[in-house]
C-alpha cells in the first residue's frame, strides 16, 4: 500500500472507536443530543482532551471554551495549520455533523504520532462549541465568540425549552463571556496559517456518485432571508365571486413563486450560483375550503456564493411582488431581510486540497457549500480557510443522518496529505 | 305611487320590526346565532308563527319541523305558490342570510291581507330549518329531511362543540326524524306550483352596482371538491441541494395552481362558467425556512353551473397534476372528490320574475348563484324553482354581513308582483 493511503486502512479502527464512544455519551432516542455549552458537550470535550493527552498534545481552552490540541512543529514561530469542527449537535440529531471534522483532525494527529512525523509548523486540532442554532437560536457561537463577535443581545438569548440564557449556559460550563463581545478576537488569528474543516456534505450530491465521494468546497453560500412575508388579499365566498373580481392570496403567492422559479432557472442556465426556497407557506388559521383566501404567510431563503447574485435576485423578488400587487390588487408585506455574506475559501489552500486528494488517490469534485459553517466565521476574520466534504446519507439534523467510515477515512487521507505536504 | 311600488314604502316598517325582533332574540356578541334544531331557532319560529296567526294564516309543521303558513286562495285544489328560506344562522353570523327570504314572504302575505288581495291559488310561506352546515357539518337538513333524503349517518353527525347528535337535537325540538330517511318526501311536492327564495347575494356583484340591486338567479353552481390534496416531495437542506435535484412540494403546488389558473382564465374567456379556489394551503408542521418543503396539503373547490364544465376541469386538474409529477418527481394524492350537482332553475318562472321586476320598476340583472341554497334541494325534487338575490354588504357568515332595507324591499316588490301576476 502506498504511504499516502495507509492512514485509511490503519486509522479506521481509531476513528470508529471515537465515533462510537461519543455516540454512547450523547445518545438520545434514535439520535444524539449535544447542546452547545451544555454538560454533554463538556463531557465529550473532556473525553476528547483525554485522547489528546494520550497523544501527548498541548491542550488549552480559549476564552470561548473551544479546545485547542497542539502537536508541536519543528519551528514553533510559524503560524499553525489548524483543522477541526464543532462538538455540539442539534437535538436528536446525527453523530457525524461536526464530530467528523474533529475526529478527522485527531486521527491525523494520532497518525503523525504513530508514524513519528514531525511537521515543520504546529498542527492543531480545534474543537469548537455551539455551532448549531437549535437551542439558543444563534449559530456559530463558539467561533463568533472566539472572534469577539458575540453581542450582549446574543448572550441574553433564551434556551428554547428551559428559558436559560446563553450567558447562564456558558457560565455553567465555566466560560466567562465578557471578553467575547468586544469585537476583538480572543485568539491570535495571525498564528493560524490555514484552517481546514472536514464536514459531512449534508446534501445528496456526493452520495449519488458511486466514485467521487469527497469534495473540495468552492465557497460557502451566503443568504438573504425573509422569515415572514405576508400576502394580503381579500376573502370572499368561493362560489359567489368570479375570477376577475378576486384578490386571492394563494393564487397571487403561487404566481410569485412560479415566476421566481422561472427566473431562477434562467439564472442557473446563465451560470449563476443560486438556490431559492420557500420552506414554509400557510394560509390564515381562519381559512376554509369555501372561502377565497385573504392571506398567506411564507418564508424566503435565497443562497448564493455571490453577494451580487443575492442582491440582484432579491431586488427581482421585490419587483415581481410589486408587479403582482398591481395585477391582482393584493399586497405583499416583507419583514426585514436577514443577510449572511457568502464566505470565500482560500483558492491556494483549496488547490492544495485538490492536489493532495490526487496524490492520495482520492477522487474529489468541487462543490459549493449551501449550509453555513464555522469556517465562514474564520474566513471572515481573514484566516485562509478551506473545507473537505464527504458523502453522507439522509441529510443532517435528524437521527437518520449516516456516513460510511470508508468515505470518512478517504476525506481524512486528503487532510493528512495536505498537512504532510503543506511545507514541502 | 303606482300600486306595484306601494309595498316598498308601506311594508318597510313591518319588515324592519321583524328583522329587529329576531336579531334581539338571537344576538350573540356582534352577530347572531340561530343553530338549526336549537332552542333559539325554535323560539324564532314560534315568534314568526305568531305573526302568521295575526294574519289569520293556516299554520302547520311538516315532519322535518319546517313551518308552513298558508293564505288560502280562491281555488284550493290548485298547487300553491310557495316562498321562503331558512330561519337558522351560522354561529356569530349575520341576521339576513336566510331570514330575509322568510321576512319577504311574510311581508307579501301581510300586504295581501292589508290590500284584501285574494290569490287564485294558495300562497304559502315556508320557514325552513337548519340550512347551515356549521354546527353538524351537514347543509340543507330541513329541506333534505322534507324530501326524505337524510341518511342514518347524517342523524348521527355530532355537534361541533357539544357532541350532541343531529338526531338528539331534532328530538329535543320535537322533531322525530324517522320519516326523513326513507327516500320519500314527507310533503306532497305536486302541491307546489312554484318555489321562490329571496336571499342576500353573499357576494359583491350587486352591491358594486349603484343602480341594479336585484338579480334573478340563472342557476345554482354545483361543485367538485377535494377536502385534502397532499403533494409529497422530498425534504432537503435549502442551501445544499441545487434546483435540478429538488422535489420541492411548494414549488410543485404553486406551479399546479398557476397552470390551473391559466386554464381557468382561458375557459372563462371561452364563455364557460367556472370558479376555482384553493382556500387552504399549508406546508407540514415540521417545515422550516431552511428546509426544502417535502409536503403541502391543500383544498380544491371548483364550481360551475354546468356539470360538464366541472367534470372536464376536474379531469384537467388530474392531468396537470400527473404532468407535474412527471416533471418534478413529486406525488399528488387526491382524496375522494365530493360532488354537488348544479341546480337548474325553472326558466319560465325566472322569466316571470324578470318580467315582474320590470313591471314593478325594479332594475334587475341575471346572476349565477355560487353558494348552495335549499332551493337546489327543491329543484332536484322536481319543483319549479327560482331565486331573487338582493345586494348586501360584507359577504355573509360573519357578524359584519349587512343589507339595506330599501334593497330588501325592492326584492320583496318583485316577489309580490310575481305572486300577484302569477295567475293573470
Amino acid at each position: 500500500m502506498r504511504e499516502a493511503c495507509r492512514i485509511e486502512a490503519e486509522g479506521l479502527a481509531y476513528a470508529e472507536r471515537i465515533f462510537n464512544t461519543v455516540r454512547d455519551m450523547s445518545k438520545d432516542g434514535p439520535g444524539v443530543t449535544r447542546q452547545g455549552y451544555g454538560p454533554v458537550e463538556s463531557r465529550v470535550l473532556d473525553y476528547l482532551e483525554g485522547l489528546g493527552r494520550e497523544l501527548d498534545l498541548e491542550i488549552e481552552k480559549d476564552p470561548a471554551g473551544n479546545v485547542w490540541m497542539t502537536l508541536p512543529g519543528a519551528d514553533r514561530t510559524l503560524p499553525a495549520f489548524v483543522a477541526g469542527s464543532h462538538a455540539d449537535s442539534v437535538p436528536e440529531g446525527g453523530n457525524f455533523d461536526g464530530l467528523a471534522g474533529i475526529v478527522a483532525a485527531l486521527t491525523v494527529l494520532w497518525w503523525m504520532r504513530r508514524t513519528n512525523f514531525t511537521p515543520k509548523r504546529d498542527v492543531r486540532a480545534l474543537l469548537l462549541r455551539c455551532e448549531e442554532s437549535s437551542f439558543f437560536g444563534k449559530a456559530y457561537v463558539g467561533s463568533l465568540g472566539m472572534m469577539g463577535r458575540l453581542t450582549e443581545a446574543d448572550l441574553q438569548l433564551k434556551h428554547r425549552t428551559t428559558g436559560e440564557t446563553l450567558e447562564a449556559a456558558m457560565r455553567s460550563q465555566g466560560v466567562d463571556p465578557s471578553a467575547l463581545v468586544t469585537g476583538r478576537p480572543v485568539v491570535d488569528t495571525l498564528k493560524i496559517a490555514a484552517f481546514v474543516e472536514l464536514h459531512i456534505e449534508q446534501g445528496p450530491m456526493l452520495d449519488r456518485d458511486p466514485e467521487v465521494r469527497t469534495a473540495v468546497v468552492t465557497g460557502i453560500r451566503g443568504n438573504i432571508r425573509h422569515k415572514r412575508v405576508v400576502c394580503r388579499g381579500e376573502t370572499a365566498h368561493s362560489g359567489a365571486l368570479d375570477r376577475i373580481y378576486r384578490h386571492d392570496a394563494v393564487m397571487a403567492t403561487a404566481r410569485l413563486l412560479s415566476r421566481m422559479e422561472d427566473r431562477w432557472t434562467e439564472w442557473n442556465e446563465a451560470g449563476k450560483d443560486l438556490v431559492f426556497t420557500t420552506g414554509v407557506l400557510t394560509t390564515a388559521p381562519t381559512a376554509a375550503i369555501s372561502v377565497i383566501p385573504g392571506e398567506t404567510a411564507f418564508t424566503i431563503d435565497m443562497r448564493s456564493l455571490s453577494t451580487e447574485v443575492l442582491e440582484d435576485f432579491h431586488a427581482l423578488l421585490l419587483e415581481e411582488a410589486k408587479r403582482i400587487e398591481a395585477e391582482r390588487g393584493v399586497r405583499f408585506e416583507f419583514d426585514n431581510a436577514l443577510r449572511t455574506a457568502p464566505a470565500v475559501v482560500d483558492a491556494a489552500l483549496s488547490d492544495r486540497l485538490v492536489e493532495s486528494a490526487r496524490h492520495a488517490g482520492v477522487p474529489a469534485m468541487r462543490l459549493a457549500s449551501g449550509a453555513g459553517h464555522d469556517t465562514a466565521v474564520l474566513a471572515n476574520a481573514g484566516i485562509p480557510v478551506a473545507m473537505i466534504f464527504i458523502a453522507n446519507q439522509n441529510g443532517s439534523h435528524n437521527p437518520h443522518e449516516a456516513m460510511k467510515l470508508e468515505d470518512f477515512m478517504a476525506g481524512t487521507a486528503v487532510l493528512w496529505n495536505t498537512i504532510k505536504r503543506f511545507d514541502e
